[in-house]
């Protein structure tokens, strides 16, 4: 006998049996008719791209990149996130109209260290425009975010924007020597989570003086949106969103490509951190074209979504696709439950047949039940005499003797 | 300045742009569905799983698997494909109520030479039912694939049948030896191709004598359905699909695993091979358990289902899935453009509007015509005063000036 194999995947990743991949395919459908209903068009790109493609983009991050050796010894990597692909898309192919409006709903892959919430293949939903500098392309980025969120079943919550030029410009204002810049815009964007005391220590622990430190905060208490900020913010009050964003002079980003306004979304009585963020990336493009492309975006971070959806009992209860199970009374009426089985998947009901009519009906009625069928049919000979079935509810045991005609009708309708 | 990347993907992989990654999306959707309406429920599984999970099942195409030491230095493996995994989610998920019926959609890896239609990264579509010996289950499948097919559009199909368990006898009875069981199996499987004599040169190429070669060949002439074939026809034909499938003794299919029947899909007027293939295997989710779990299934060759479409004209035209775009006709009348896309959007129609006000009314157009967007419209100074718009059919040229609420109902029903 060979060795026994243990089934079990690698840490960070993981299996999604029906019930969870139903939800997942429930919130990844309306994103799509989201980003669709605003004209966004579907992309896909390779799980492999040359580890070359992606490097140098991600900053310090880049060393969570799954690298490997091809068999022709090639070096390549898997997706690390969908915005570096598009970019090398839009080089690529230059003939795709501008502005370039797509969405992306994949998985990405980083090398994290597990933990509660954070693994190492996880889905990413991403929309962009490409090809416009006119903050009418920002804002439309708010707005379907917000539409998003609505049609998801959200009500409460909150895009935090600002301006990666304004972060530089105050601190320039503070004076904070160039080459420690980006070091001290890190450190502000704690603020939320560590606040003023916290933010002065994190500042000098990263060799600004004390004085120089508290300038920081305090031009950042007396900030104002720039010009850039003041143009998206008019156009989202023209649409009616003043409800749904706050100006947040602290926000930052991690990633070093943005360029333009940023943006991280909040939802009230949910714990867990941000549900995404974007922001404008002008130069990315670039990279591959020397031409620059300007670009704005936001990912959603479907893990937290769905986390937050569960929280505030969004998703459906659903338990099955299948809405009625019809069982076999016994080999010689299987004849008569194939030819309803039919009849019902025609009228449009996803119907289930029990595949092995050799089984005792109790044990058919406890497969549904376990499954999650709401409807099971039994056709026994009575029945099938009277070309009649009985409906059985299984949620409430109910019981009732049908024609077949009415059958579909009251599982549609009950 | 730094050096330019080229911007370009390893060879065997690809980018689905939006018109292609639409048509792919409207058969997912399609196959989805017809899964669903069997009560087949959807599972995904990781990317990546341990290389030991999948070694030792594909016989010679193992070399192909996509190998490579994570992080923590264990060995680890891209999904080759969904049948493996799933006999590890079988195994390792013991309370999943059985027979289970999941259908499963994802990409799996196979490091081929690239060639016309044969890809490194490629879709699978895979139905399975594990769980039962009833051979109500092959027939079931059989089932889903007239009504998959069906649905798609397709007229002219067979489904070829054979069973492994006869192929074997067969091979008894003209007294091949054991140990090249195998080996003559694979050669008869090229009957369609090579024909007779092709055979016998391959048969005798792999070490039989004339004589025994040459009663392969006469027994295959005179094969029969044994009893599974007999009882999985009679179930066929109790359902009325006697039109779509053929016994086809001389098919054998390259996977080891197989047990029981085994079946291959074929369009007429499309040469380039079978569309997809399945059968029982009982005996590869033991290799987890110890205890063997029955279990039948098919794939669709989702590439090849999408190469036939196109050929027999059975994809969607459409080109975008912006139904229109609302042009801004100055930085003045932007606001008054934004409500209407809002209108037209809350109608239910998916609306994009021009993302830069700064750009000339021709160049939105073009714009429109280039994304391949039905409709576009007009609002300027004059529209606006009288409360209307002017709506461009962009395939006919045609244009016409209506209420703003009669504007959504000529793009539905034109």
């Amino acid at each position: 006998m060979t060795t026994l194999l243990e089934p079990k995947i690698p840490k960070g990743f993981r299996d999604f049996l029906p019930a969870e991949k139903r939800r997942r395919d429930f919130v990844v459908e309306k994103l799509k008719k989201a980003f669709e209903s605003f004209g966004f068009e579907p992309l896909e790109t390779p799980a492999l791209e040359y580890a070359e493609t992606l490097e140098g983009k991600y900053g310090e991050e880049e060393k969570l990149i799954y690298k490997f050796e091809d068999r022709g010894g090639r070096l390549v990597a898997l997706r690390y996130d969908q915005t570096v692909p598009l970019a090398r898309v839009v080089s690529q192919y230059p003939q795709l109209p501008k502005p370039f409006k797509r969405y992306q709903i994949q998985p990405a892959w980083r090398a994290e260290s597990p933990q509660k919430g954070r693994f190492r293949e996880f889905l990413q939903c991403d929309f962009d425009v490409v090809g416009t500098n006119s903050l009418l392309a920002d804002a439309e980025v708010i707005m379907v975010i917000v539409s998003t969120l609505k049609k998801l079943g959200f009500r409460d919550f909150q895009i935090q924007i600002n301006s990666r030029k304004l972060l530089t410009e105050m601190m320039k204002e503070a004076k904070v020597s160039e080459d420690k810049v980006i070091s001290a815009i890190i450190a502000i964007d704690k603020l939320e989570k560590i606040g003023q005391g916290g933010v002065v220590e994190e500042l000098t622990k990263r060799g600004l003086n004390k004085e120089t430190a508290a300038k920081v905060l305090q031009v950042l208490e007396r900030a104002k949106p720039n010009e850039e900020l003041s143009i998206l913010f008019n156009y989202l009050n023209l649409v009616g969103l003043k409800q749904y964003f706050t100006f947040q002079p602290s926000l930052a980003r991690g990633l070093t490509y943005y360029t333009g306004p940023i943006f991280e979304l909040k939802v009230k009585d949910y714990p867990g951190g941000s549900l995404g963020g974007g922001g404008r990336y002008d130069q990315l493009i670039g990279l591959f074209t020397r031409q620059d492309q300007p670009a704005v975006g936001f990912s959603f971070g479907f893990e937290r979504l769905i986390e937050a959806m569960e929280k505030l009992n969004l998703l459906p209860e659903k338990q099955s696709n299948a809405q009625v199970l019809v069982t076999v009374f016994s080999p010689q009426l299987l004849e008569k439950s194939l030819a309803l089985t039919k009849q019902l998947r025609e009228k449009g009901l996803n119907t289930e047949i029990y595949l092995d009519p050799s089984v005792k009906l109790e044990k058919q009625l406890k497969y549904a039940d376990l499954k999650g069928v709401p409807y099971a049919v039994i056709l026994g000979p009575e029945e099938a005499e009277k070309e009649e079935a009985t409906l059985k509810n299984l949620q409430t045991k109910e019981q009732k003797r049908l024609s077949v005609e009415k059958l579909a009708v009251e599982i549609k309708f009950p």
